[in-house]
């Protein structure tokens, strides 16, 4: 299959403006978080947040190395899955997980650190908690051949080593948060050199980084730009199901920032809305799914908050639960994120988007009755999506009506084998 | 691609019969090997191990799920590597890690699988020791609904948990071996409780296991038919190199029983067989690669030797530095092995395949290039076919010629971080 040339933008086709980034009031008297962005990003990645173009054009550069990462991924069908819950339903899923990192984060970290590149950048910095994110940019760097820093929560690096050690093969420098090596970290561990560190210590850490140097620094999730770049998974989905003649009745993701979700729901979203701006109007079902200890939606409010734990971003107006909401220790690291995306907030407020939400024990075991009918091992995160999966496969079943499926199958969980052993006590 | 229908059976195009395994003298005293293998393998097996047609139809129910399993697995081409090493030669790999369970195993754990279910044989076991093997026969077990018990050596049951949590995702019952579910278990038990146990405990555990019931024992390698079905891989990759216009001069992979090699190499060297038996004529180089710890070609003795280490098996004439030998603990324990598959041992013998032999540091050194050159951690078995692959590019390049190289990409290492930690220092 040819790749798509070009991503999909969702914002010219949102029911209404997207409330854009702002400043917390009284910002005067300190900084501008919006200034601070517009230096840590490359400037490409600020048009992209903002533009209202449909079709952004991949480059030629990036195209080359989304082949070499093995793009397109695979769209599977999970025969025996369908089998095993006697279902007249039929479940694809896009196959995330057969990129080298693991996971879908590779898509918005090549694009990173192109632009980076191209805009004469020495360097990239990043934060990482579970390691996916800083997997990701760590290749991406090596692949355009610049150094990565990445900062990683101090408890995660001594917890996951493994993703550590991952990050070092492809040649990352991986520093413990709170470091030595910034200002910021040195005064937090003055306060405290046992600190463990958190998410926000580890950006701020990266961000002051970067600054103080001719680099940038890698956004994961939640900004516009990112999901634009995630927009390949449903363009390929998209083409792969027309070749099959499939068309999807019910297309299903879990939910952390909201990149993978809005990743392979928008082109497919984005269809329907270029016919009509009314939901009740909708041929398909856009299904979310979040962990029931980060409620996002069914307890947080939508509003303007902080993107990030440290307040250094702008806010953004989005369904959150408070940017110091600590969340319970879930091993669905990507989905313990405060806020969602603001073009998903936007799209779940006017009734475009439903929401499921499961525990993590019932999520475990969609995961296992999953790997011992496909033999793939689902990441903690893709579990959520999995529950959901089966749950509507069982509602077919129910009312003995053909539904076909699609789901984004976001990461593989051979670094998190030691969590199944946990929950389901293996 | 269409995937093959045929195995490749190189019996018929050796340069000299194969020496039949044979029973130990004075086996009639206590009880014949031969006898015993011939109860607890499934009778295709026993027909396959001998056949002498130079190609086995593969049954309809197999093709199936090796699609199932994503073959025909990609030939890649390391062109990130070929850049960073300025070589003129072209490099390409099998990507057997494209696999769920992760490696080549599973391309004999299924139609194992497939024929003791046609038999109606009610259940597998075996025994593993890194857990590779395990991992593919539970996999291949859960897809024909078969209950699959496998013995775990007990220190490597503690050392890789993972290894044990996943074969469970599967459906396996896993138990640490020496057990109190056999006699022989039981024996060794009482002499010590605290046991270890070895790859030999194991195997005595599996075969008495299944002797007991309406059971089969499942084979990893070394076997002539668990090289027939490992020929899937080279058949695939001739056809793939075919497609792109190339034919390879060199042909690489790692040996430890020999599995993986014979899977990519035969086919190849089968074609040359079948024109000359004069290893002058040869048109490309087979390299086999064996770490320097585990020297069975340039230390051992090519004559009769046990298959196993706990002389259950019959005899085989092969390369071998005695079936008690203790290899190292090298982390690559797919190449521990102390012996080789006959076939490969007569070629070897006859000038036709060559050998290097690397040890465990610079071939992890090897690993660490390549993850960082291609994005994919490599297995460390793996790492000893990357080095031998480097130094030929590099040959290549000193004697500015063209080379085109494929090797086989047996395995994944991403349950391996650990020994890129201990043996890298990351």
């Amino acid at each position: 299959m040819e790749l798509p040339n070009k991503w999909y933008n969702i914002l010219p086709d949102l029911p209404k403006p997207l409330a854009p980034p702002r400043d917390p009031e009284g910002a005067e008297e300190e900084f501008s978080r919006i200034e601070l962005l517009l230096k840590v990003l490359p400037q490409k990645l600020i048009w992209q947040e903002n533009t209202v173009e449909r079709w952004v054009p991949i480059p030629d550069e990036v195209l080359e190395v989304y082949k070499e990462i093995g793009r397109p991924t695979p769209l599977m069908r999970a025969r025996r899955l369908e089998k095993l819950l006697d279902t007249p339903a039929r479940i694809y899923f896009k196959y995330e997980g057969a990129t080298p990192t693991g996971s879908h984060k590779i898509n918005t970290a090549v694009p990173q650190a192109y632009y980076a590149k191209e805009e004469g950048v020495e360097g990239l910095t990043t934060e990482t908690g579970a390691g996916q994110w800083g997997t990701a940019l760590a290749l991406a760097g090596a692949m355009y051949d610049m150094p990565v820093k990445v900062f990683m929560v101090r408890s995660s690096y001594h917890q996951k080593p493994y993703r550590r050690v991952i990050m070092r093969l492809y040649g990352a420098d991986v520093t413990p948060s709170p470091s030595e090596e910034t200002e910021f970290g040195k005064k937090v561990l003055r306060e405290n050199p046992d600190h463990p560190g958190s998410l926000g210590i580890a950006m701020s850490e990266a961000i002051e980084y970067a600054l103080k140097r001719n680099w940038r620094y890698g956004v994961g999730s939640v900004m516009n730009f990112v999901l634009l770049h995630q927009s390949i998974i449903g363009l390929e989905a998209m083409k792969q199901m027309e070749e099959i003649g499939e068309d999807p009745d019910v297309l299903v993701a879990c939910i952390g920032g909201g990149s993978n979700f809005g990743g392979l729901v928008f082109p497919f979203l984005g269809q329907e809305l270029q016919k009509t701006k009314d939901p009740k109007k909708k041929r398909r079902r856009y299904v979310g799914v979040t962990p029931s200890e980060v409620p996002k939606f069914s307890k947080g409010k939508y509003e303007y908050d902080f993107a990030d734990a440290a307040g250094l971003l702008p806010q953004l107006k989005m369904h959150t639960l408070g940017h110091e909401f600590t969340p319970p220790p879930i091993y669905a690291g990507g989905l313990r994120y405060h806020g969602v995306a603001p073009a998903i907030s936007l799209l779940y407020e006017e009734g475009w988007i439903e929401i499921m939400e499961y525990e993590q024990k019932e999520c475990f075991e969609a995961g296992r009755l999953f790997a011992k009918a496909e033999g793939i091992v689902p990441a903690p995160e893709t579990n959520h999506a999995i529950k959901a999966v089966i749950d509507l496969a069982l509602e077919a079943k129910r009312k003995n009506e053909e539904m076909v499926i699609l789901f984004n199958f976001s990461g593989h969980g051979l670094l998190d084998l030691g969590n199944y052993q946990s929950v389901l006590g293996l």
